[in-house]
Order: C-alpha cells, then sequence, then structure tokens
C-alpha cells in the first residue's frame, strides 16, 4: 500500500496555499497518496482542528501520515512535532494543543521536537512552515525515514494541551452537564457528553430530559428523519455523542445555538 | 485501469465526514482512486444530487463506481441500493429517488437492495450509513465483488423515483413551456428545455423568443462572450440543454430568478 | 513518476463541471495524477488566475501539467494555449492574459496555439471548451504529446498579457508606491512590492514606514504572531512581497482594505 499523507488547514480554497503543499509533498513523495481532510477550519482555531483529527483519523489505517497545518504562532518560539500514536498513525504539526487528543495515555506513544534543517526549504521562511519544513518533513516520513531521526525525543508532560470543555457528571441527583462542542455543516450540535455516560445515568434512555436554553426534548431518538419536519430530537451521532438535531432542518438555527452552550441531561418523570 | 471511486455528498467542506468516508476506501480499497464530484449539495436536495449525477457520471470511463451519500432518511426504513446502468457503472446509494435519472429505460439494466451484514462496519450506526455501509459496499465493488452477491435483486418498479418538471410543447401554437432546474456558480440559469426540444419547434433558431418573467430574448447566442457586457442571452449550454445567461454576469441576479422560475419559449414574428 | 495535471478554475465546487474534466481526464489518462491548485477563482477573474498560477505552479516538479479553465470567452475567436516555461512546465489555458507571468524572458520556452480537432470530444460545444478541448489535450500531454504536434507555433509577442498593477520605486526621496494585488482567507493583504524592493531603500528594515490610508506601521515583523492581538504589522509574506496582517485578526476587515489599494513605503526617522 503507497503511504497516505493526510491534509487539515485552515487555509481555506481560495488561494494557492494548499496547492503549494501539494507541489512539495508530490515533488518529495512522488508515491505518497494525499488526502484532504480539511481545510475550512476556522483561522487559527486550534480546537476545531483538534476535534476534526480526533474524529477522522482513526478511519485511516495504520502508517497514515497526518500533516496538520493550523498554526496562529509560525514564526515565534512554538516548536514542531512529529507524534506517533499507539496504533501507529504520525501526526506532524506545531506544538499548541492541536494533537492534544492524542496524547491520552492510551494513545501516545512518542513524539519528536522537529531539528532536521536539511530537510528544510532553504531559507525557511517566518510565514508558512507547512510548506518550508512541515510538507518536507511528512514527505521524509512517507519515503520512510525513522521519526527519531528528524529530531529531538519529546516528553509528553512538555507538549502543549488544550483544556476541555467541562463535564459534570452527577450520579446521586441524576444530571450530567455538558456543552456544545462542535457545529456541523447540517446545523447540528455535538455535545462533549458520550453515550457512555448517559449509560451511567439511565437503562432507560425514553427517561431521559435534554435541556438546551429554555428547549427540552424527550428520549433519544433513532434517526434524524423519525420525528416530523422540523421537531428537535436528542440522537446519538455518528462520533458516538449526544447530539441535537431537527429533521430535515438545521438545529443550531432552530435553537438559536452556538459554540459552547450548555447542554443539561436530567432523569424526567419516567426515570 | 485502477477502479476508480466518485463521490457525491452533502456534507460540505467543513466537517470531517468526506475525510471519514476516505479513509474507510482508502483502507479497505487501497488501490482505488477517489474522485469528488460534489460536496456541496443542499442539504437533503435530492434532486440537486440527481441532476449533478446525471450531468457527470456519463464522462467517467465503463466501471466507475459512483457514491452518492445524501439521505435524509438515513436510520429510517429506506433501502440502500446498488444500481448498474446499460453502460456499466455502478451508483451505491440511498433509495431515495436520487438515481431516478438511471432509471430510464435506456439505462437501467439491475439493481439490488443492499444486504451484506458482514461488510458493514459493526455496529452500524442509525446516522451515517454513507461511513458504516455504503463506503464499505462502494470498497468491496472496488476489489471485484459481484453486486449480486451484495443484496437481494431490486426491480426497477420498486425503486423511488422523483418527478420531473413539467414540460409542454405545443407544436400547433409554438411553444413550449418549461422551468428553471439548475442555477450554477455563474448563476447561469439551466432549463428542462432540450436543444432538441428547439429544433422541433423552429429550423431557425434566430427566431425563437425566450422568456422568463418580464425579460425577452429573441435567438439563440453562439457563445456566452458574443453579447455586451451586462446583457441578458440564450444560449444552448454545456450539457444541451437552454440556459439563460449574462455575458460576463450573473442571469440569476440580474433576472431575480429562482428555482422552478417558469421559462417560455414561443416563435417570433420571424418565425 | 507517474504525470501530474493540476487544476485551476472559477468554476467554484457546487457544481459538476470540475468533476466532469476530472471524468475525461481519468478516462484519457488513468496514470495521470489530478491535483486541484484553486477552484475559487472570482468568476472570470484572469488577474487572480495569473496570481495564482504564479504562486503556485514553481512547487511542482519540471514535467507537471497546468490546465488552467478560466475562460470568459469561450466559443469567441480567442485561441487556446499550450505553452511550455523554461524549467519545463506545460500550461494549458485559453489565451486570455492568465499565463502572463510565464511570458517573462526567462521563464517562457515555447508555445502553441491548439489546432488538433481529432482529440477534442465531437462536436465541440461553445461553452464548455475545458471539458471538450483542454482537458483532452492535457491527457494527451501527460501520454507523451509533443506540444509541436497539437497545434502551430506560437511567438510571445502574439500572446495576450495583463497590465501590471504600478509599481515606483523613487529612491531620491526614498519612497515606493505600489497596491494591494492580493487579499487571502485570512485577510492578509499582499502588495506588489518585493522584499528586493525594499532592500533597495533601506539597509535597515526598523526605518520603514508602510502607510495604507491613515494607518501607518513602522518597521516590519518577524511573525504574525509577534505584535499584540489585532495590531497591524508589516511582514513579507511567504510569496516574497511586503504584506499587511493583523495578528490572530482580519486585516483586510481591520483596515477597511479592498483590492488595488495604494500601498506607500517611506523611510522614517530612523532612515
Amino acid at each position: 500500500m503507497p503511504p497516505i499523507i493526510t491534509l487539515t488547514t485552515d487555509f481555506g480554497l481560495q488561494d494557492e496555499y494548499v496547492g503549494v503543499m501539494k507541489g512539495i509533498l508530490t515533488a518529495l513523495a512522488p508515491q505518497a497518496r494525499l488526502i484532504d481532510l480539511c481545510h475550512n477550519i476556522r483561522a487559527q482555531d486550534l480546537r476545531q482542528t483538534a476535534f476534526t483529527l480526533q474524529a477522522a483519523a482513526p478511519y485511516f489505517p495504520a502508517g497514515t501520515i497526518h500533516l496538520a497545518v493550523v498554526d496562529p504562532g509560525v514564526g515565534s518560539k512554538r516548536e514542531l512535532l512529529i507524534l506517533q500514536t499507539m496504533d501507529r498513525h504520525y501526526f506532524v504539526a506545531p506544538d499548541n494543543g492541536l494533537l492534544t487528543p492524542f496524547l491520552a495515555e492510551d494513545r501516545f506513544h512518542s513524539a519528536v521536537f522537529i531539528d532536521c534543517p536539511h530537510l528544510y526549504r532553504q531559507p525557511p521562511s517566518t510565514t508558512f512552515h507547512g510548506r518550508d519544513i512541515l510538507a518536507p518533513v511528512a514527505a521524509a516520513l512517507a519515503n520512510g525515514a525513522d521519526p527519531s531521526r528528524l529530531g529531538t525525543q519529546a516528553f509528553k508532560e512538555n507538549l502543549t494541551k488544550l483544556a476541555s470543555p467541562t463535564l459534570q457528571i452527577d450520579q446521586i441527583h441524576g444530571n450530567i452537564d455538558g456543552s456544545v462542542i462542535h457545529i456541523d455543516h447540517f446545523g447540528n450540535l455535538t455535545t462533549n457528553i458520550h453515550q457512555s455516560d448517559l449509560a451511567e445515568l439511565a437503562t432507560d434512555p425514553a427517561s431521559l430530559q435534554i435541556v438546551h436554553g429554555n428547549h427540552q426534548v424527550t428520549g433519544l431518538a433513532s434517526a434524524y428523519a423519525s420525528r416530523p419536519d422540523g421537531q428537535v430530537l436528542a440522537i446519538i451521532g455518528s462520533r458516538g455523542y449526544l447530539e441535537l438535531a431537527v429533521t430535515n432542518g438545521n438545529a443550531a438555527q432552530t435553537l438559536g445555538a452556538k459554540m459552547d452552550d450548555p447542554v443539561r441531561v436530567t432523569l424526567g418523570m419516567k426515570g
């Protein structure tokens, strides 16, 4: 199987920036397959980047190289990383928190701070390390380079972590307090409340009350289309987390919702 | 030639959904080429999906697999299909009407309702069958699986069809009444009036009057640039249908046009 | 290395047009790699197309074929070109000025006006030569065709050139007058003032004053993040030209800037 390099950036698709990185990758590692994960990360949004990588990377085969360039600190003192996970995915990215999901105990294998100037485009700019450093390093990995030869060992404790949004589970009163951590293209609201959290709260999902603002939903739907058009429903989304959605509609618009809005789950009268 | 899989969805390009499907396709059928047809189908718009597939699929070589995931009914009772055309294109999609163009007598070859749980991601979600069922099935086809082994025969009469927009040709009075069926990125208005319909009405295209709202155009232009900037013109578009366009401008904006607007063609004084 | 074909258009990503060209390229040159440079060129914007090609093409390996379809004159009398550069890049595009950067003395190698009807889709439309002529010609090049066999020699003097935006360097008074030639996804303003122009004006970059409207910046920043959030800075961007940017912000919005706005560089008091 040829090596795979995925690309995730906040570059958008109106400029030549993504194309430039693909030119370099293609020139240096012509056998590699390039697959776009997302180039519409909001500018400088590290949290959305982390969310996207966590949600997509596991579906790729072991050995995949994930190049992620959301880099507000480019040219300043932040380090650049190669991080390897236990299931042998490689991430090439700035050390600014966007790899937070892969620092978990059961995922992190090892990391290096990139230090291999002979591979960089010369002279490297201070404004586009994705082009001048990270793409050549990703290409080197695709060509079989050992990460440990491309930098110095980085200890997990020294890597930048993003704070997690708060999740409070109160089993005594039967409440979970979480928040909206992603709003997708369809307006579906993803929360940080996992289906396993709900299972701890109640054995019967029909007894759950899900509250956003002054809107309340009872029970979990089995499908987006299981309610009349326009009705708000709660459902376990494809990432395994509780979502609020609207049948053939847009929950973010219907509920006037935004990122970080609190979402509470309680046990209803039936519970 | 390696197998080709095209992708058409309403997922947009801001989330990881397309990347996730590509991860699965790449893991299961690493030799397949993945080509995006369109991911900006309006959410849940089956008609635009059908239009896009009909307009693009014929340009791909025989044997191409077209994966189309616009699936408002995901998780409900709708079936999933593999449809094979007479010219040996394979479509993998929900049975919700988006394959209507390929149910035509001279195009439809055979179809199966997908039923091969051993290929699905386990357990399949109720919210993302593109990931859990359709992508693995498309990968199996790319690996040479026989469609008849992946499900049970589906008869054409039992498949979901979208209604066609009305087209009335009145040869006695010399009128054609059609409508706007697509508005493209440039603001060009595509109608459901084919160039062969016009040929039946008049031998001299210069005699045609094309009417949208209170705007009337005489004759057919030979090129978008054949009129002064900003002027509305009628032209046979690249799909073979009558279009309204504006030289170096946007016809949808100039005419205040929207989908389904009536367009009438008549024989003018010269006719 | 398999042949590479890059694609640059103003087609956007909502219609099937890009997919159609990829279908033809894949059918005719299945071994070629297809890489999107940009499909979000503003409709009919030849200048943005030229800017994008100039900025991206050099990062691809020699032998790359660049297919560029921004073609307001499709169906009219304009010619279609294959242009070869000194470093053996091939451009397949209309002769409407979008290849202006590659007409420079040190870049231009040779060109032909395309004339090989046996390769065109028959009959070629008057509305989509990207599909009917340019894609088949790009595929022929990928298959090893000699450009000189695909048309008649075109002399550089006869090819269409876009005017360059004005740049005035007044060494006596120590002024440079340029303008904004690109606004990117982040709102960064790229000018036509090259870093070598600045070097001629002053040996100490700290002495430079950069003026846009009634906003003035002193000196050059070393990184986008080298100023407090929201502050306007001047920096040498990744293309080697002077840019105005805002740390973790959007300079175009902050400055109310638009294309062609004048930007002046002067020597400040320290100079």
